[in-house]
């Protein structure tokens, strides 16, 4: 549906956690009318993404994988990790333009939400200027955590956190025991550190540890079972704020 | 599809924050397979819930409304206001429960994400344990913000918040101080209050004021570009958090 002559159209398509059957009726239809369609992945993997889009692509569609650099090697908080994310965002950014430049409708799928901590956002800001964008909203990874866990996360007036496992332990307990509720990402060699927390803060006991929400393998269970700290760098903890019944 | 004899199925739906193809396949199909559909409203309104849903009802699906008490006379935090919402709460489910034990399938759609500041959580806690629960995830209010003013809003190991506009002041400010990213909730009458944290905070020029996102009559504007202090209930502000660009 490539209606405009002078340029392409860029749409950010969420699709959701896991589920295929969590995409919405509008990020089925971008990815019908779309001429291409692009996905982060790691190499050797579809991506998640693309796993979960599966079922809604045309046969024949085009597409195109954007594969993330190995960097393995290379320490996160280290300038040669940035240059090489940077350069590779770039370059992204850049295979895409030209099919927008050529006037063809590019949906970029996005596992989750595009806009909320997702790899999108690295072209959003290097496109959404200068093509016309549109964002199609998902359901979040964590909304598919919760749910499949049947857990109310926030209710009412509670302050809800959204909190990296990768912070300092001292910055990371205080800022939960700030909040009502919570979902801790990054969980990855953080476990330890992220159980510490929750019992100096008196929230162990309700929180709920849980891998790959909603994709058919999805690990889940009560943090206080989970007799090791070995975990997924996607794994998240939820810590359901609410108690107040009405 | 009620195929179990003993007892019925609920089914916690989120219809997503307003554009009707913002709702899930899975959404959809829920709707369809429903004995009965309720729904959470005022009196003398439809309520979001079901004016999202309204497209995807099946013709002479059975319906059932339930109706808040009129409460605008109390105060919200005295014991009438409390006593009068459990009330409600127990009254609605006690209907609902009679539909279940009829061996009927409940769905009951929620706009947003039922578990995410719903009224359904008061369903679910009520019901759950007595009846085979399952809860659709859906598009919250807030994603459908942030994508309908296609700005991200977080990333990375960011911070991210959901802030009530109902804390005392000095609160509200500390913990939007605490914050990489937030999104602001309940406006309402706060929002002179909200201003004054944002600007404290040197977050006040990357505020975005929202109303009704996706429901076709948004409100959308740099909260610095409003130049009143009337806003509704349900309004919400984004505070971007992702200014670290890759």
């Amino acid at each position: 549906m490539s209606t405009m002559t002078n340029g392409g159209r860029l749409i950010g398509v969420g699709v959701g956690p896991g589920d295929p059957d969590l995409m919405t009726l509008k990020a089925v239809r971008a990815l019908n009318d779309a001429d291409l369609v692009a996905h982060f992945a790691r190499n050797g993997s579809a991506g998640n993404a693309r796993t979960i889009a599966a079922a809604h692509l045309r046969a024949g569609t085009e597409e195109l994988a954007l594969r993330y650099p190995v960097t393995t090697e290379i320490a996160k908080d280290c300038d040669a990790y940035r240059n090489a994310m940077t350069a590779f965002y770039d370059g992204a950014a850049k295979a895409i333009a030209a099919h927008l430049d050529a006037g063809r409708t590019v949906a970029v799928i996005c596992e989750g939400d595009p806009l909320f901590y997702g790899s999108f956002m690295h072209l959003h800001v290097r496109l959404a200027r200068r093509y016309p964008t549109e964002i199609v909203a998902g359901v979040t990874g964590m909304s598919g955590g919760w749910s499949e866990a049947a857990t109310p996360i926030a209710q009412g007036d509670d302050v809800f956190v959204v909190l990296p496992a990768t912070l300092p332990a001292g910055e990371f307990e205080r800022k939960l025991a700030d909040a009502d509720a919570a979902v801790i990402m990054k969980i990855g060699r953080n476990l330890a550190k992220v159980r510490t927390a929750l019992e100096r803060t008196g929230r162990l006991e309700r929180a709920i540890y849980i891998e790959r929400a909603t994709m058919g393998n999805a690990v889940m269970l009560p943090l206080i079972e989970k007799t090791d700290d070995a975990a997924p760098y996607f794994a998240i903890v939820l810590v359901p704020g609410w108690e107040k019944a009405l």
